[in-house]
């Protein structure tokens, strides 16, 4: 029992080294580089043992895909801690921001995903999960924010659209050219938006 | 001196011929398709004859992200003719929407840009030069727009930046799920977006 136990340990944690590998990789070659073969480098093991861990190429990429925006979720929640209103949906956004060098290889990462989701419906099915979760989780920030402030509209589900399409298009030009987009102005980009939708926005963030 | 500008026009004519062909190559089999020798086959000119044209593919590349751009860029100027204030800007903005299945091609083919110009500085800097010319386009629509309206902010720049990411964020989503983001969505998109930045939205579009 206790020897299976630490088998599946194992096999998870070896699973979880491959698909972090597989992410280094991904942001120093693009996604042309990751080849299973550069990845089982990267990780430390040899190419054969890959194929013990993932049946194919596109299982880590959807992996890495996932693992990346589990970690993105996971920092979101923990920020929300205690917070509450227009306060809590503000910090979701801004912790969203790809605002550090972390953030910036992300989006290059994210970039390199879209590009490739578009030949690859396996990658897009698993990225449009990723994306209806995010969703939601704004429609109940956003929804708790209009409670607060007394506010009827507008769709919450139209505002969550919104603020992930700008976040989207920030990552992007942030992508492209990390040194010309100030993560100030991000910043103020977002509270102009939150306010249009009638948000009571603090801007010392 | 008729003959040599004859030669002209036909160099630009066949410069042109070559670049349709590149978009065209790209929509079809992405950015790693388009090799020089697609290009040339789908212009239907021999692969020799494409280096008395470019020098090499990636002005090839350059000169098709240009002329994408520019196609846009006048079909949003037709289209503002006899418009001004809120309606110029509203009709700017829903023209920059890929709401058909061209539109949608050019979204796929703008993710392409976008992922190749991380590694491409040359592609990077003609995409930034596109970039800041349709901001500063909608940033005097806008101030056309606060103008008309009477009204004395947000600041245009600001305005118009967030417009452009929320753009680009609605055509990386097209481009990977053209089935699933509706036109009519897009448009509700960005009239909350324009509502909220104090502009009087028409919805009939």
């Amino acid at each position: 029992m206790l020897a299976s136990m630490s088998k599946i340990v194992n096999h998870s944690a070896r699973r979880l080294e491959i698909v972090d590998a597989c992410l280094r990789v991904v942001s120093r070659a693009g996604l042309s580089g990751a080849t299973t073969r550069e990845i089982a480098k990267e990780a430390g093991v040899s190419h054969g043992i890959i194929s013990h861990y993932f049946n194919g190429k596109n299982e880590i990429l959807r992996a890495a895909l996932q693992r990346s925006y589990q970690q993105l979720a996971d920092r979101i929640d923990a920020n929300l801690n205690g917070l509450s209103g227009a306060e809590a949906l503000q910090q979701a956004v801004y912790d969203a921001l790809p605002v550090d060098d972390e953030g910036r290889v992300g989006e290059q990462i994210e970039l390199a995903f879209w590009a490739y989701a578009i030949g690859n419906p396996e990658l897009a099915e698993e990225r449009w999960r990723s994306y209806t979760e995010w969703r939601r989780a704004l429609e109940l920030l956003i929804k708790g924010a209009q409670a607060q402030e007394h506010l009827d509209g507008p769709d919450p589900t139209l505002v969550a659209e919104t603020i992930i399409s700008t976040l989207d298009g920030l990552g992007a030009q942030v992508a492209m050219y990390p040194d010309r987009i100030p993560a100030k102005r991000m910043v103020e980009i977002m509270n102009a938006m939150l306010a249009g939708f009638g948000f009571v926005t603090i801007t010392n963030a």
